[in-house]
């Protein structure tokens, strides 16, 4: 079978993030499947490429189309923001071939890496995840709160730097105010809380707070929120806004 | 102040993971300062481009230096592998600026975001990554081995993927067996595992077992270790070696 598909990750937002092993792939493409938002950023295609968009909440229906445009002998590029195996669309993939048409086994499917929101984020401000740290995604469209709850638990108790992708929306707007509460009972009132919101892009902010002083309303669905671990510390600079990083070593020097 | 210094992340190795931000910025840089071996992956300088080798373990001497050159007015560009922020110079950095001297705290600092080598083995095999996961440095130069047994328990209690960075070295074989076995007491024996060497270069290899059969000795430097999440699994394909994954939500469709 002829068919190719790839599933690829333009990186947070400037064109500048966007690899180059990426960039080649998008060009040879005959097909390209993603959220419509996400081929926007694609640029300038040949007229004979064929684009197709979807809404954001039908990935493995789309995921499924790319298969099937893929066994038709097309070469289909499936385009995600960010990295596309960081809560994005390679899991989707993966998901519609193992419950999908046996053929499908047969295709070349690969996957092209990209800068995930949690690095550009931690590159704009520093390097808070110098450290070991955690991913989270706080939608419970679908996992159960309960599991997220147990994760951020775990990741307290661990001491890891915690980076939460997905903290709200606005069909969850209460749910990062619930891990803040739950945060605040096993970690220090002065943990370092940072609202990187498009990170990456020239509309990047950034907003840096405490555990004690985070307000929800600071995070949207563009929002990535990193919650230092103990060691994480601020580290003023002459101009501007501090900048905050966690020492490789569990006491940094003083 | 004039100087600058930029500390990027070339990605995992092969140059077209390097993104174009990196490369214009080492294109721009005056003096180049990283382990030798980075160094070598930076393309032909110009003959007024200086570079400054180091071996591996010097890692705040090199960023003293770095930050030296930067305060005489140059454009520094301290040179890591994969992501800069992740378990490579970034931290180090701030640190030597944290102890360091205060006018070193007006120089014009960056940082460049890179493909982290957990990003590019996970591409390589699937979607390993596609949940919750956790990036832990089984190295304890820096850090105590207790926390480290620590961090392990956290991440297998909250059921993350997890990502082993320096697994092993020389100097220390040991480690990565005791985590094994620490792991062993609280994930089930058919958990799997995955060996990736050398991601992301064209010399990669990926070696795909369980946690009851995982051996130490398929890990050394260059090797980063996958540990799944409970839902983590494999799919069958025609030709070559299963895809491995883990699925958006809590149990995969049946």
């Amino acid at each position: 079978m002829s068919g190719r598909l790839t599933v690829v990750g333009l990186g947070p937002g400037a064109a500048e993030f966007t690899t180059p092993a990426v960039a080649d792939v998008l060009r040879a493409a005959t097909d390209l499947v993603g959220y419509e938002t996400y081929l926007a950023r694609v640029p300038g295609a040949g007229t004979s490429q064929r684009r197709h968009a979807s809404g954001n909440r039908v990935e493995v229906e789309r995921a499924r189309h790319a298969l099937e445009l893929a066994a038709q002998g097309r070469n289909v590029v499936v385009v995600s923001s960010g990295d596309p195996g960081v809560f994005a669309m390679a899991s989707a993939v993966f998901e519609a071939i193992e419950t999908g048409e046996a053929h499908w086994r047969d295709l070349d499917i690969r996957v092209e890496p990209g800068i995930t929101a949690m690095l550009a984020a931690a590159a704009a401000i520093g390097a808070p995840l110098g450290g070991d740290f955690c991913a989270i995604s706080l939608s419970d469209n679908l996992k159960s709160w309960s599991l997220i709850e147990r994760r951020l638990e775990a990741a307290a108790r661990g001491d890891f730097v915690i980076a939460l992708y997905n903290p709200a929306s606005r069909a969850r707007p209460h749910q990062l105010g619930e891990a803040f509460s739950l945060l605040r009972k096993l970690r220090p009132a002065e943990t370092i809380v940072v609202f990187a919101r498009a990170a990456g892009t020239r509309q990047a902010q950034h907003h840096i707070t405490t555990l004690a002083d985070a307000h929800t309303v600071d995070a949207d669905m563009r929002t990535l929120v990193l919650i230092g671990a103990s060691t994480t510390r601020l580290v003023q600079r002459g101009p501007g806004v501090p900048w905050v990083y966690t020492p490789r070593s569990e006491r940094p020097a003083e």
